[in-house]
C-alpha cells in the first residue's frame, strides 16, 4: 500500500509498501484519514534518532491519526464500519505490572507507532486494537480527531496537575506541546493560566484563548510578573513544557507554597536543582510519559467546546504532499502550530 | 444599628439593633452592600429552627453578604478600606485538629452568622477576621459578590468529586444547591454535567448554561437517559444535591464502575443503600459539610468567565424591604433561583 | 485428573473429571499443592448459588490456591519451573477500561475460578496467565502460600483505608475476612486496632495479634468504648467486615471527624445510612470489590514477619478426604478460621 | 530561670536567664524534663547560623523536648496539671492560608523555638499553645517523649511517602533522620526497607530493626543491590535523607516504573536532576518540611511498640552538664545517634 517511508535521514519517500497485517478478533482495520507532523518525526526525519531509538531500517512515520474503521475483528464490541475514530498510538502488554498497576504508559514493552522498529500510521491502512480506537463525537472532523494524540499530551499534563476548580497555572515554553497543556489547564478547572515564551508568534496564538495569559519573558521578568497577578502568593501549578534547560532552577520560584509542577518538557542531559528551595515552599513534583485514559477525554472536551483544537492546525497537505509537509514542518515556522496531512 | 432581627417564629422585623463589637487586631469591619437569603434563613423565618439549632432569642439573619471594608485592625495586612468584599460566614478555631488537619469546616467549634444564637450579618456593618474576607475581582458587583458563599458550596462539590479533565457528572435535582454543583463541577473540568429533576422550570435555568444539559425525570427515565448518553458506561461522578430520600439507592447505578458520588443534599431520617450495588460497582463516596478555602476559588472562576453567576439572581429588593424579600423567597416561585437584598 | 467436583447442591464428590487445558504461551501449569475452603465455596456447596450466580453444571470448586509450576509457555519470562507460587484467581479482559484504568477487578469479563460456570482449582493441576502466579518468597509453605487469597481482600480494604502512619482503626465483624483486614490494617501502618463482634472465640483469635484489641459487643457498648479509648475522637478508618444490616447506621459514629471507612462485608439488600451524620462528620466511603495487586504485597508482609498467616489455618485436611473438610468447614465452628487442603 | 544560652559562636552557658512569658487561656506552662539537641543546635553553636537565620542575641537552644504540665490556662481543655507532654516546636499563624489549607508547616510567619531570634527551650519552663502539647501514652519517658520531636520528621517523610501495605522502601543515609525515616517507613506499612550509607556503624544501629536491611555503598553497587533484591523491579519508595549531593543524579534509577522519591535531606546549592530519567520511569518527587501534625502518630506508634524509640538515645547527661552533652553531640561519634539532656 502507498506509504510515507523513512528509508533514511532526510531521505523520505511515498512509496508502495508491503504491509502484511491480520485483522485479529479484537482488531479493527481503519482507513487514515489524516495525519499531524510531530516533534519525533521531524528528528527521525533528520538525524535518524532520538536517543537510543535509532533508525536502522526503512520506516513508516506518523502516529497522530484518525480514519474510518472499514474492516473489524469478529469479537470487536462497541465500534462499527465506517466510524470515525482517532487512534492511541501506543500498545502496551496486557498484564504487565505497569498495565495492571493503572501505569500501562510506563510498560517498556509498549509498541508504539513510527518508534523503531516499529511502522506508523502514514500510510493508507492501519490495523489497530479496537479497544485503543476511539469514536470521534459527532461534528468532529479526521484533521481534528488527529489532534487528539497531542492533545492527549496537555490532558495528561492537567490530570498529574490534579488541578482544584479556579486554580492558577504557568506553562513555561508556549510551543506545540505548551500550548496543548495550557487549553487542557484552562478546560481543567484552572481560572487562569499565564504562558511563558520569548516567542511572540507562539505567545501571540496561546494568548488568543481566553483565560491563557500570555508573559514574554524576553520583555519582562517572570517572577516579577506572576507574583503581582497572583497577590505575591505564585501560582498553584506549574507545567514546564519549554524542554530548556535554562528554565532551571528558577522557574519553582512562581508556584506558591504547596505548590505542584508537572515536568513535562523532555531533553537530555541534568539540569541544576535547588532541593532546598522545593523544601522551603513544600513543592512537589510529577513527570509525564505519553499518557493514559486521554484521549476520549481529549475528545470529550473538543466536543463540548471547551477547546478549540481546529485553531492550532495551521496548515494542511494532501496525502502526495507529505515530502513537501514534513519540509515545511521542519522548516520551524514560527507562526506554525501543527502541520496536518489529510488523505483522501 | 439597623438589622434585620428574627424575634420569633415568622416574626421579622427591621429594627435599630444595638451591636457591641470591637475591631480586633486582626479584624476589619465591613459596611453590607447586599446579602442573598439563603434556604436555611427560610428555615428559621418559618420554623424557627433547623434540627437541634433553634432561634430563642431574637436573631439577626443572613450569611450571604459583600460589603466595603470601612475599618481595619492594626495587624491586617492584604486589605484596604475601600475593598469590596464578600465574606466567609464560618470561623473555626484556631489550632483545633480539624484546623490544624485540613478540615477547618469541621470543627466543632465553628462559629457561623445565622446559626443560633450567633447573630447574621444582614445589617450595616459587621466585624470579621481579615482572613475570611476576600477582594472581589476587578468587575464583581456587590450582589455577585454575595453569591460566592452559595457557589462556594458548589465549589466545594467539585473539588470532593476530584474531577479528571474530561469527566462527565450527574447532578441530582436542579435547585440552587445542584444548580451551582452543576456550574462548578462544568468549570472544573467535566466535558458535560447532566442534571436531573422533574421541575421544568428549574431544569431550564440549569439548561441553559452550555455543557449543562437537563433530564426532566418526570418525563424520562434517568437511568436509560444517562447510559443512552455515556455509551452504557455511566456517569464518573455523581452530585446528589436533591435530599430527597426517593432518589435512594437508585442513583447509584448511573455511575461508571470506579466512580465517585459526592453527597450534598442534606434530610433528615436514613436512606436505603444498596451495598452490594456499591461493591460490585466500586464506588467510593464523599461527603460535604460547608466548605473550606472555596471563596476566592469562586470569584476566580466567575471574574475568569467561566461561571455565569448574575444569571441566578432572580430578584433584588432594598434593605428596606427586606420582609418582603423574605417572603418573596418564602413563596418558592419555580423560577426563582437567588433573591437578593441590597443595601445602600 | 482428579478433582473436588460439585454435581448439585450438597453433591460433592473428588472423581476424575475430564480437563482440556492448553498452556499457552504466556502461561503456566501449576500442581496444586494446597487450596482453603472460602465461604463462597460453602454457599455453592449448601444452597448451588450466590445471587445471580447459579451452580447449572458440575463446577469444581477452590480458589484459595498454591502450588508448583510444572510446565511454562515459550513467552513467560520471570518464572521458572519448580517455583512455588500462589495464584490470583480472576483474570480480566486485557484492554477494558477498567483494566487500562488500573481498575481491573471491576471489568464485567473477570474470568474468575470457581464461579460459576468457571472451574475451579481444587484439582491436580491448572492452568493460568503467569503474570496472575506470584513466587512465594522462601520460607513459606504451600498452605500459607493459599492464604494469600483471602489475604488479599485485607491488604485491599487497608489499601482503600489510605492509612496514615499512626491511624487508629476498628474493624466491625470478626470472621475470617474481618481478622484479616485487622491484621492488614495493622501491617499496614496502624497503632491499634480494634475490632468488634459478639463472639468470644472469634474476638480471642483476633485478639491474639499485638495491637489488635478486641471489643465483645455483647458486652459493652461499641461507640462509648471507641470514644474513650480515642480520648472522644473516634477512629481514623473504619473497616466494615461483619456484613450484617444491623450495625448500619450507627457504627459510623465512631469514626473522628474527616474519618474514613470501607465497606467490605457483602449483604443482600439495603440497610439504613445517615446521610446527615456522614455529612456533619466529613465522612468518606470506599468499597472493595475482590482486590487488584495485592498477592505479592500480602507475600511480602507474611515473609516479613508483620502478619502471622500460619495462625490462621485451623485445621487441614488431606485431598482425598476434600468432602470431610468441606463438612467441617461447613459446621462454623467458632474457633475455626480458615480450612485448609492439602494435595500431594 | 536557668537556661541554656547560646551567647555566640561556640560560647555556650548555663545561666540565670530572664524569661517573662504569660500563661495565656489556651497556654499551658511546662517544666522541661527532657531535651534532646539537634544537628540544628549543634549547626548554631559551631557557626552560628544556618543560612540566613544567625544567632544575633543570646538565644536559649533546644527544641526536642518533653515536660510535665505545672500551669494551665483558664480556656485549655483536654489537658491537665501534671500531665506528661511532648511540644511540637513550631506555632504558625493561626488563619494563614497555609493553615487554612492544611500546610501549616509552610506558612512564612511560624515561631519556631530554638530559630533566631525565637528562644529555645533547654530551661526550666516553657509557655507554648496547649494545642501544640501531646501527652504522652501511659509508660514512654520524658526522654522518649523529647524522641518525637526528630521521629516527628520520620513520620512525615513516610506520610508524604503515600505508602501502601507492603511496598519496598529505599532510604538513602543512616544518619538520625535516616535511621527515624526507615523505622517510620517500616512502622508505616513497608514490608523491607534498604538504608544505604558508607558508614559502618550507622548502618549497624539502623539494621539492627527488623526489616531494615543495610546496604553499605562503600563496599557493594546500590543499584545492582536494589535491582536483585527487587526482581529487577526496584523499589516504591526512596527517602533522600542524606542531603549529600553526590548521591543525586543516580539514586533515581533504583525507584521502579511509577515509583515516588521523598527528598528529606537539605543542603546548599543545587543538585543535577536527570529529567528524562524520570519521565521515562514516570517518578514523582514530593519534599518534607519540619512535618504537620506529627507528634501523636509519633507516640502512638512508640506506646503501640511498632518504633523502638529507646535504642536511638545513645547518651544522657544531666541539665548542669549540657555544655559537655554539645560537645559531645558537636564531636560526631559514628555509633552516636541522640544526645539527650535531662532535667530534675
Amino acid at each position: 500500500m502507498k506509504a510515507l517511508v523513512l528509508e533514511a535521514v532526510k531521505k523520505l519517500r511515498i512509496q508502495d509498501y508491503p504491509i502484511n497485517e491480520t485483522v485479529g478478533p479484537y482488531d479493527v482495520k481503519i482507513a487514515i484519514k489524516a495525519c499531524g507532523i510531530c516533534g519525533s518525526d521531524i528528528h527521525y526525519y533528520l538525524e535518524g534518532a532520538i536517543g537510543d531509538f535509532v533508525v536502522k531500517e526503512p520506516m513508516i512515520l506518523g502516529h497522530e491519526a484518525a480514519g474510518i474503521i472499514v474492516e473489524k475483528g469478529e469479537k470487536v464490541t462497541g465500534a462499527a464500519l465506517g466510524d470515525l475514530v482517532c487512534m492511541e498510538p501506543g500498545i502496551p502488554a496486557p498484564f504487565s505490572p505497569e498495565t495492571l498497576g493503572g501505569n500501562y504508559n510506563l510498560d517498556p514493552e509498549v509498541v508504539f507507532w513510527a518508534t523503531p522498529p516499529i511502522h506508523g500510521c502514514l500510510r493508507e491502512t492501519v490495523t489497530h486494537p479496537a479497544r485503543f480506537c476511539f469514536k470521534l463525537p459527532q461534528g468532529m472532523t479526521a484533521a481534528e480527531g488527529a489532534m487528539m494524540e497531542p492533545l492527549a499530551i496537555g490532558i495528561e499534563a492537567a490530570k498529574k496537575g490534579r488541578i482544584t476548580p479556579g486554580d492558577t497555572a504557568l506553562v513555561i515554553g508556549a510551543g506545540t506541546i505548551g500550548t496543548l497543556a495550557a487549553v487542557s489547564a484552562s478546560a481543567g478547572g484552572c481560572s487562569r493560566v499565564f504562558i511563558s515564551d520569548v516567542k511572540a508568534e507562539k505567545l501571540g496564538i496561546a494568548g488568543s484563548y481566553p483565560n491563557i495569559i500570555p508573559i514574554n519573558t524576553g520583555k519582562t521578568n517572570l517572577l516579577d510578573t506572576i507574583m503581582q497577578e497572583t497577590g505575591g502568593r505564585g501560582v498553584d501549578l506549574i507545567i514546564e513544557a519549554s524542554g530548556s534547560p535554562k528554565v532551571y532552577p528558577d522557574f519553582f520560584r512562581c508556584a506558591r507554597r504547596g505548590g505542584r509542577v508537572v515536568l513535562v518538557g523532555m531533553m537530555n542531559g541534568t539540569v541544576p536543582l535547588d532541593v532546598a528551595l522545593l523544601q522551603g515552599r513544600g513543592i512537589s513534583i510529577e513527570t509525564i510519559f505519553r499518557y493514559t485514559n486521554a484521549f476520549d477525554r481529549a475528545a470529550a472536551l473538543v466536543s463540548a467546546g471547551k477547546i478549540d483544537i481546529k485553531r492550532l492546525i495551521s496548515k494542511t497537505f494532501a496525502f502526495d504532499d507529505a515530502v513537501a509537509a514534513y519540509e515545511y514542518a521542519a522548516a520551524g515556522h514560527p507562526d506554525v502550530v501543527k502541520v496536518m496531512i489529510e488523505l483522501a
